[in-house]
């Protein structure tokens, strides 16, 4: 027994900020690249390859003890590839495929009697669910992408033609707000949560989140964890997963499934004692897990868009004057309009000040405000 | 303006904790090592040099914006060189001499009436000092290596016959404890400094340290805290530097100066909302300096020394199922008896308790209990 060697498929913000726990812990990390330039190529040892080639995730796979993904695109069959090969691989193909196909998804949460909006697997024909209504590609979409708000049955039709796909029709709920909880397992079977987060949206993309949810009740900040705990088990998951859950009323219904570090988890790396990044890693070498307590009261974090603003060094100047408890992840992405290029985290008692901070750092960054 | 380009002379532990920060800032990170496996150069960018061949690190720096070191044996003419080159070097070698020579540091205290110890300059004859005393070598020892207790005149002129070298003589002190105090500063003489850590010592090495420091008189603390800040302004401190400190009853006595990250304040990692690596990117960057506020009552921080176990990584099965709250640094290196390969650190409210597990986990890796 030695340290071991952790090899993740993809090299975005991700696998960046899961090197840092790797290397804390003195894991051996590299991450499978694209291109030399990937967020995550940029600081640690890569492998360039395609994640679609069954034999360039192999060689790559053949040099690491545990292989882990950062997106949902890698195909079932290469991670079933990688199973037969003998190597460990987390989260494994059985419990993946909740996160890259959300029909799969929806039947597993209503085999558990979890709350699902109204939904349909639809092939064409009169739609069950009343309009206006969400239409969802099963797979291959996030932050917004593959889901579209759809008003009547000629626009589903029309839909349907352009797709050319099932897709999973779901109740457009009126929701309240949406939250996310964040869970851990190991092949131990231990399991973690924390405290659920409020995510704050803008056109489909998590601006701000704030932890733990202002205002919730205990009985439901408590269900929320239950179910997020059930799910984990039920999918016999490893690493960590982004339960991603709209809350109406005093009522939460299950919307998404993301098994990996998950960017409404990104508050725990200044917020809790153990970080989303660290507890993947210690799950899926199946070390126990790290307490998921909080350090502060509240965390509040902030996504960095990209904006007019090319330069995201300048900013520091008067936001590191300005808010010297500010903490700044970058990313190292070239900054394109509405890319996540960076987040910015604050901790500490009095929310109102850590939303102002928060919010006029990413504004500042983003050029949407001046000083 | 973009994302400046850090250099540090040296790839130790100290090199390869300020990565974690330059990354998270977006700062192009890289480090001049000696070899390949030096603990930083196994997770950053690295150069391979000498850092006593001024075309070498002159090479170096060329890739470079600023320029820093991690340890104190960058020779003053290599450093004056890269001044010379145009290069921003920081610490300034007018500043980085207090830390390498240990008579200059004596003389500066004494001109800035901040206490020293009876002391002299010794080159051969009677001692002023009276016996027993503090021999040291001024320049070029650490963590206890060039520093004798000195019995008799006897055994001085013996020390000095063998060293054959100019000696700073000190009067051995009866002190209580030692502490040490952090403190940063930019070029634009922003200061900062954190809270004073008790170090406690065994055998000459720092073993534990403790912040705050239980029990010291709220003036005593302000007090070391000032002349920390006094020493930084007087010596035109740019980075972050260590002044470790003996006190004696309600009195306190400079001990050393370290112009660089040290060990006394990994503690900042996890207990403080920006941490002595950060700190010391943005002095050296002329950034605003970050909040120096502890983020938890207490921070207990552990090294881990080599002992009989050559494997650090078994442990953690132990460890991290007793104490989930313990967080692990691993330094990379080599198990060597008595070299220091890891630290591990415990914030909370209860000192006994902190004390307890990371005393325990620090003597579980090095072997010297089993359970």
């Amino acid at each position: 027994m030695s340290f071991p060697r952790v090899g993740v498929i993809g090299a975005g913000q991700l696998a960046r900020m899961m090197a840092v726990p790797a290397n804390d812990l003195g894991i051996h990390f590299s991450v499978f690249a694209a291109i030399p330039h990937d967020s995550a190529a940029q600081t640690s040892p890569y492998v360039l390859g395609d994640y679609t080639n069954v034999s360039e995730v192999l060689a790559f796979a053949a040099n690491c003890d545990v292989i882990t993904f950062e997106h949902e695109l890698v195909p079932q069959s290469i991670i079933k590839e990688l199973e037969k090969s003998g190597k460990k691989v987390y989260p494994r193909a059985e419990s993946f495929i909740y996160s890259q196909d959300k029909l799969v998804m929806r039947e597993k949460m209503a085999e558990l009697n979890l709350p699902n909006p109204a939904w349909q697997r639809y092939d064409g024909g009169a739609s069950k669910i009343a309009f206006p209504l969400v239409a969802k590609v099963p797979s291959g979409g996030y932050d917004g992408r593959g889901v579209y708000v759809i008003d009547s049955q000629s626009e589903l039709d029309e839909l349907h033609r352009t797709i050319n796909r099932t897709l999973l029709l779901e109740a457009k709920l009126n929701f309240d707000y949406e939250i996310s909880v964040m869970v851990a397992r190991s092949p131990h079977e231990q399991a973690a949560t924390w405290p659920a987060t409020l995510t704050v949206q803008a056109d489909g993309i998590c601006t701000q989140t704030i932890t733990p949810i202002p205002e919730i009740s205990e009985e439901l900040a408590i269900s929320v964890q239950s179910a997020a705990l059930k799910i984990a088990q039920a999918i016999n998951l490893v690493g960590v997963m982004a339960v991603e859950i709209f809350i109406v009323g005093d009522n939460f219904v299950i919307n998404e499934l993301a098994l990996r570090p998950h960017n409404s988890g990104h508050w725990t790396i200044e917020g809790s004692r153990t970080s989303q990044f660290e507890q993947h890693l210690r799950a899926i070498l199946d070390l126990p897990l790290g307490s998921t307590e909080m350090v502060a009261p509240i965390a509040v974090m902030g996504n960095v868009l990209g904006g007019e603003k090319a330069d995201m060094y300048r900013p520091y100047l008067h936001l590191m004057a300005r808010t010297p408890a500010l903490k700044f992840h970058q990313y190292g992405k070239e900054v394109k309009p509405g890319r996540k290029i960076g987040h910015v985290t604050m901790t500490g008692e009095d929310l109102l000040e850590l939303r102002t901070e928060v919010s006029h750092a990413v504004d500042y960054m983003s050029g949407v405000i001046d000083e």
